[in-house]
């Protein structure tokens, strides 16, 4: 993404920016029911009609590009009744510094960058150092929801998440063949969906249901 | 599929129909390295490729179908060099009279039946009682590969193994994409290729290399 200089720059006036977010590490939840985790957020539009639809739970969206991030903010503030919604600009990478153990619901990963080449796979996010911080911050029954466009991210991601010890809870090799009122659209989802391409979505879960409950 | 007369006359005189395949239980192997069954072989034409690229390895193919298994039959007779092809005509459903534990190196299922209507979900070959039954008869390192061209059985076949404990080896959202000299094209798979469909392909194995021998 090129660089957006008013995006840039409103950035660190929003609201909705946590700029200290390791100040607020097990302290997010509030009385909120739920927290969810979206990283690599892009200009926000996923986290923003999640909030609105989950009034009762909280949302964090992540984003490391200073462009991005700034669109995101942006539009967080504008959206002034939302107030279960906060951004953190910043490499995701951090992110067992910034949440407690065991202390996010739902991580999601929506159109992640696939990095295809071999020498970047340690930036995926669903790579073998990210999926290890991601188990230590969920909480018991915690998941990971992950869409994607990309076959090879998908089938990498899947192996991925089984061999760190995820549970596969659900797997969709073309999410809007359905519609999915539950779940919010991501900007790349619009133009995938709109150039009549397949979505793939699967979900993770930390542990079974009543496996240290029995 | 209609009764095609003379495939059903056919069957009966094949040199490659193994008329009582319980019989050969645990004797199936002899000198081969591998023992591959496939499940629903149609017309055939996968196992018949597939014992010609491996002709050290023994295939067996199951056909419940009277008149597609005395299709396959004629094809494999006619193929009278190769040695390495058996046929048997019946419902997998009793496939652990037929082959002895852990006998069974590969299975292999090709665009089975999907059976979409729930209170037919028993029919579906990657249902719970099946996936017990080829527990039963792979071998220690032996492997399930499935190719479907469709969505919701892949789904509820990727679900389903993992369930009865498989372990997931490989993931594939469009196998086609790239070139499989080493494995045969079915029938119904030439056609969907033809279309443009993408072809979804999961490999499950029965444990962990080594899980037992540490
Ligand atoms: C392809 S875009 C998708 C944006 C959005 N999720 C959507 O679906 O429209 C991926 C985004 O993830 C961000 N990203 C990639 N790696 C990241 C990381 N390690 N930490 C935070 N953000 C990251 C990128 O900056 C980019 O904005
Ligand atoms: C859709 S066709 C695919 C044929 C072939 N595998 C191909 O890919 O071209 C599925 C075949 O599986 C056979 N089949 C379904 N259930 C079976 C069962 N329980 N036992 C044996 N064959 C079965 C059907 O008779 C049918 O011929």
């Amino acid at each position: 993404m090129r660089k957006v200089k008013w995006a840039v720059e409103y950035l660190s006036d929003s609201q909705k920016l946590v700029s200290h977010p390791e100040e607020k590490k097990s302290l997010w939840k509030g009385q909120y029911r739920l927290l969810h985790v979206e990283i690599g957020c892009g200009k926000g539009n996923y986290s923003l009609e999640m909030a609105r639809k989950y009034p009762d739970e909280l949302f964090v969206a992540i984003e490391k590009n200073e462009s991005a991030a700034g669109i995101a903010a942006k539009k967080f503030d504008e959206a002034m009744e939302v107030k279960n919604l906060f951004l953190i600009h910043g490499d995701a990478s951090l992110i067992d510094t910034w949440f407690a153990k065991e202390e996010v619901d739902i991580l999601h990963l929506n159109f992640s960058d696939p990095w295809p080449k071999k020498r970047y796979a340690k930036r995926r996010l669903s790579s073998a150092s990210f999926l290890q911080q991601y188990q230590s911050i969920l909480s018991k029954y915690g998941q990971i929801q992950m869409k994607t466009d990309n076959e090879k991210l998908f089938e990498y991601s899947v192996l991925e998440f089984l061999k760190a010890g995820f549970l596969l809870d659900d797997l969709c090799v073309n999410y809007r063949r359905e519609p999915h009122e539950e779940d919010a659209i991501t900007e790349y989802e619009e133009k995938f969906i709109a150039n009549g391409q397949p979505i793939y979505r699967c979900v993770f879960k930390k542990e079974k249901e009543n496996e240290t409950d029995s």
